[in-house]
C-alpha cells in the first residue's frame, strides 16, 4: 500500500476573495512583491473561457528507467503514481504536473480526469499533455497542457514517480499547497504566504479602471486617461457621480 | 512523363474496422504490439472534430538546392512532385508528407486541396504547413500540420523529391500504404502488417468502460471502478441488466 | 518630454486595392519580385477570421538592463516607450512589434490595446505576447503574436526601446510605413517601394480561378484544370459566357 | 543546522572492475539488460583524456523562488544546499547534479571544487555549467558539463534545493548510490542493481578484438573479420599462438 | 544478399584540383554560381587540422520502427545498412550520413571506422554522432559530426536504412557521388555538376591576398589594400618585382 | 561615403585595473550592484587562454531584405557596413556583433580580423559565426563566437546594417563603449557607468583566498576555510607573517 502526503488546503475566504483576480493582476502584483516570474510557461488553455483558482495537488514525473518500472508494476494500477496524485482530490482542488515538457506522454487520460472531476477537482496544469481530449474538454475541468497525444502516461519516456512532493513546473516552483490562479492568459503560482498579500493588493478594484477604458474606447489619449490625469480626475469624479 | 508508384489499398473491412479505434486506443494496443510510439509529433489537429482512418500515400520533401530546381523547372507543373503525390488519389486515402518541419513552406494550397478532395481524399497530415487555411478548413478534409503560412511549396528551404518511398515524418517511419488513425489526439501510423491485430484488440468493446465512466462522473473512486474490483463487478452485471 | 518620429503613410488608393490581396497571393508575387521570404513566422493568428491591411508604426524591444530601466522610471509612464509606440496611431494603421520572441512579456495589455482601437488602429504583429488576452480577443483588432501571458511588458527579460526605427520581427526587417498584410496565413511585410508593384500582379483577378476550383471540386483533374489545359480553355470560355 | 543523507557505497572491487568498462561498452550492454538509454546527454567532456567510475551523489536544482531564497539566506553559506552535496564526499565519489540545463548557473566554482578534491572526488557531470573554468579544468578531476558560465551559482534562475535524492539529469534517473561511467564518449549511469552484472558482461575481454582491429586497420575485410568468420578464425588461433 | 549501389567516382585530377580550395571559398563561389548554402550545419570538425576532399558515399537512417528491426535482425550483421555503407569504400572516399540531427546514436564505432580507413577512407560527416570517439580520433580520418555518444546505432530511435541514396545532411541534399571539401570551418557539398566550374573559379590564385594580408598586418586599411586601390596597385607590383 | 560614429574611450586607468578582473569576479559583482546576467550566452571561447578587457565598438545585423541588399551593392565593398564597424579601430578595443545567432553566416574572414588586429583590436564577441577559423585562431585576437562556418557574412539571412549603435547581443543589451571582460568563462559586459564601482569591489585582493584554496585543496573543509571561520582566521593570520 503506497501512502502519499495529503496537503494542507487555505481558508476557503482566500480562495474566494482570488476568484476576482485574473492571472494577469496577480502576477503584475506578484512581481511587485518580489516574485520575478509566477507564470508557468508551457501549458496554454486548452479549454478557452475557463478560469479557475484552488490549492495545488502536485505530482512529479522522472525520466522512465526500466530497471524501476517494469511491465510487472504496470500490470498493478495501484503502483501508478499517477493514480495517487488524484486520490486525495477535494472540492475545488487542481492538480500541477512536472511531465517534463513530454510531448509523448499523455499524463491523465479520460477515466482519470473524469474521477478527479466526479471528486471535485476544477483544474489541471500539466508541463506535458493530457490523451482523450475531446472527451476531457467536454467535462467541465479547466485544462492547461503543453498539447494532446494519443500515447499513454508511461508508453514513451517519462514515469509518474512522486506526490504531493516540490515540483518544477516548467520555469516554476511549485509547492504542494499553493494556490493557482489560471485562466486564458495562462496559471500563475500564487506561494500561499504571499496569497494574503496578494489579496489584499490584487482586489483593491479600480472603478476608475472602466472609466478609463470607456475613455480611451472613444479615442480619449492614454496620457490623460492611463493612469488618470488630474485634469480626467474631476472628470471621472463627475461620471461616476451619475 | 514522371512515373511513380501506386500504393496498395487495404481490405475495405479492416479500415471500416478501425474506424471505431480512436488514435488514443491505437497508440496504447500498438505500444503493447511492440510499437514504443506510433503517434507523429508536431502536426497537429488543424479541424478539429475531425476523424480519419485511411491508407497513406507519402510525399518526401528535401532541402532545396538550386542547381536541381530551378525557375524553369517551376514553369512547368507537371515537373512538380508534390503534385504526382496527389495524381493517385483514391477515395478515402490519406497523404502524409515528410516536409521537414518546415514553418516556411506551404506544401498545399486551396487547388492542390480542392483536387485531393474532390478525388475522395479524406486527411492530410504534414510534418510542416499548409496554405490558403481559411479556405483549406472548410474543404471537409481532415487537416494535421505544424502551422500555416502563406508561403508556397518550394518558395524558400525545401522542395517536393519523391512519391510513395518510405517517410520519415519526424519521428515516425511511414511506409507507402500503411494506415493512418488521425482524430483530436493526433495522427498515429498503423504499420499495414500489425492492422489486423490491432482491429481485433482495439475493437473489443467494453462495455464496463460505459458502467466505469458513469460512476466516476458521480465521484466513484478509481480503486473500485477503475478496473473493476470483484465488488464493483456485481453491481456492473447488475447496472448492465437493467 | 520623449519625442519620437512618426511614419509617412502610403496613398489610401494603395491600401484599398491590396485589400483584395490575400497574404498568399502577397507572399508569392513577392517571391517572384525578389523577396525570398516575406511572411514573419512566429506570430499566429489569435483573432481567427480577421484579415488587415495597412502601414508599420514599429517598436523595438531589447533586453533589460537594469541600470537603464530602474523602478523609479517605470513610475513614470510617459518614459515608456511601448506608450510612445501607440501614440503616433492613425486610422487604419498597424503596430509590429520586435519583442526578440520572449513569452515572458506581454507586451500590450487591455488598456494599450483600447486606446489603440480608440485611435483607429486595426492590427498588431507581435514576436511575443500580449496579455490580458480575453479582453483584447473582444476589442475587433486583428492579432497575431506567439502566444499570451499574464506578465506585464516590462516584467522579467526585455524592455521597450524604440519607436519608428528599423526592426527585426524575428526573420524579417520591417521598415517604418512599409505595409502589412495579414491573416489567417500569417503576416507578411510588403516593402513599401514594392507595394505598387504587388498591387498591380496581385489584383490581376483570375477569373478561371472560380472556374478550377469548381472543376477540381468535382473531381476534375489537376492537369486538365491547373492551370488552364488548351482543352480546358474551352471548356472554361463556355461556361463564362452563361 | 541541515542534516542531508549520505549515499550507501559500492563494494570497491565493483568499482575496480568496472574501470575497464568503457562508457560505450556499459551502454551497450545496459541496453541489453533492459535499459534503453542509461547515456546522459547534454554533459560533455570538459577534461578531454579523463575517465572515471564512482557512485553517485547526487543533487537537485528547482526553479528559483524569491520568497523562498532570499538574499539574507545566500548570507549564511551553510544554508546553501550546493555545499551540503559536498560535505560527504569519500574517496573516488562522483557528483551528478541537475541543474536543469541551464547556462546561466555556474554549480560550481573554484573553491567548491578545490574543496571536492581534496575530499578525493574524481568526477562532476552536470546538467549545467561550472565556472572558474580555466582553474577547474587543471585540479585533475574528470568534469563533464553542458558548458562554462561566469555567473554563480544561484545568480539567475536556478537555485540548490535538495541533496542525495533521486534525480533527473536531463534525460536519465540518477539515484543516490548508483555508478557513473564515464569518459570522453559521455557520462553513463549504472542502476547499481544491474552493477554487477553489467561487470561480468562488459568485463568479457575480447582478445579477438585486437586482432580483428588490426586486421581491419590492414583493409581486411567487416564480413571476414567483424564478427570473426569461420575463415578467420583460424587466422586468429594462429595470430594468438605467436 | 543485400546488393546496394556503389557511387561513380570523378576524375582524380577534379579531386586534385579542388584539394586547394578552402571550404570558405568553395562556400563563396558555389553561392556565386546559385547554391544559396552548401555548407552543412550541425556537424562540426572533431578532429582540427583535418582538411579533406572526395566523393560521397551516403548513408540513410529512419526513424526506428520495431516492426521492421527486431532483435533477431540485428544479430545478423550482414543486414546491418551501416555495414553496407561501407563495404564500397575506395581510397579517398567520404561517407556522409543523414542521421537525422540524432545525438543518441552512435553511427559507426572503432571497428567500422577503422575498416573505413583501411579501405582508404579519407572522411566522414554525420549529421549525428560517433562512439568510441577516444579511438576514433587517432586514426587519421577526418570527422565532421554533432558530438560523440556512448551508445550503438541502433540503439535508441533511429535504424540505418539506405544506402547510396539521395539523402539529406540536416539543410543540404546530398546526392551519391556529389564532392565534400571539409575542414575547420565545416563541410561543404560541391554538386557533382558543378565541380568543374568551382575549380576554375575557386583555383585562381591571387598572389595579391598574400600581400595585401601582410600591409593589413602592419595596419594597413582595408579602403586602400581590400580589394587593391589603384594607389596599392602600385606599391603590390613593387613588392612582387622583389 | 558613409558615416559612422566612433565611440568615446574610457579612461585607460580604468581598462589596466579591469584587467585584474576575471568575467567570473565582474559577473558576481555587478548581479551585486544590481545587473542580473551581464554573461552574453552563446558565445564561448575559440581561443582559449585568451583573457581580453577593452571598450565595445558594436556592429548591428538585421535579416537580409533583398530590395535594399543586392547584387551591385555588395559589388561595392564601401558600402559594407561590417567594413565600417572595423574603421574606427584602435588599440585595445573589442568589437560585439549582434548576428542574431545565426550559425550561417560568417561575419568576419581572415582579411577583416587581420586589418583589426592591425589595428590594435584585441578581441571580437560574436552572437553568430566567423570564417576562415584555422587562420583566424593564429592571429592573437581573443575570439568569443557561436561557431565557425565557410560561408560569408551576407550569404545567406543577415545583412550588417549599422555600427555603433545600441545592440542586443542574444540576452545582453550592449551600448557602444561599454566595457567587455571576456575569458574562458565568457564574454561579460560592464555598462560604462558601473566601471568605476566595478573596480573598486572587484580590486579588492583577497589574499585569504590564496590560503583558503591550499588549505581547501589539502582536504581542509569548506566549514571551516570558506569563508574563513573565527579558528581558520587565527591560523590564515600565522601562515601569513610566515
Amino acid at each position: 500500500m503506497i501512502e502519499t502526503p495529503d496537503i494542507q488546503r487555505p481558508d476557503p475566504a482566500l480562495i474566494e476573495g482570488l476568484r476576482h483576480v485574473s492571472s494577469a493582476t496577480a502576477s503584475g502584483e506578484l512581481s511587485r512583491l518580489g516574485i520575478r516570474d509566477p507564470h508557468i510557461r508551457g501549458p496554454v488553455a486548452l479549454t478557452p473561457g475557463m478560469s479557475v483558482v484552488g490549492p495545488a495537488l502536485t505530482l512529479q514525473f522522472m525520466p522512465k528507467r526500466e530497471d524501476l518500472y517494469n511491465v510487472d508494476e504496470y500490470a498493478d494500477p495501484e503502483k501508478q503514481m499517477h493514480r495517487h496524485a488524484l486520490y486525495p482530490t477535494q472540492p475545488g482542488d487542481i492538480v500541477v504536473v512536472d511531465a517534463r515538457g513530454s510531448l509523448s506522454s499523455g499524463v491523465f487520460g479520460e477515466m482519470m480526469l473524469t474521477f478527479f472531476k466526479g471528486r471535485g477537482g476544477i483544474g489541471v496544469v500539466i508541463d506535458g499533455c493530457i490523451r482523450d481530449s475531446p472527451y476531457a474538454k467536454t467535462l467541465g475541468l479547466g485544462l492547461w497542457t503543453r498539447g494532446v497525444t494519443p500515447n499513454y502516461h508511461a508508453q514513451t519516456d517519462i514515469i509518474p514517480f512522486a506526490v504531493n512532493v516540490p515540483i518544477a513546473c516548467n520555469n516554476v516552483l511549485v509547492m504542494p499547497g499553493d494556490i493557482i490562479i489560471a485562466d486564458d492568459d495562462g496559471a500563475v503560482v500564487v506561494p500561499i504566504g504571499l496569497a494574503p498579500e496578494l489579496l489584499k493588493k490584487g482586489g483593491e478594484h479600480a472603478d476608475w479602471e472602466v472609466f478609463t477604458r470607456m475613455r480611451l474606447a472613444e479615442g480619449g489619449h492614454l496620457r490623460k486617461y492611463y493612469p488618470l490625469s488630474a485634469e480626467a480626475q474631476a472628470e471621472y469624479e463627475a461620471w461616476r457621480k451619475k
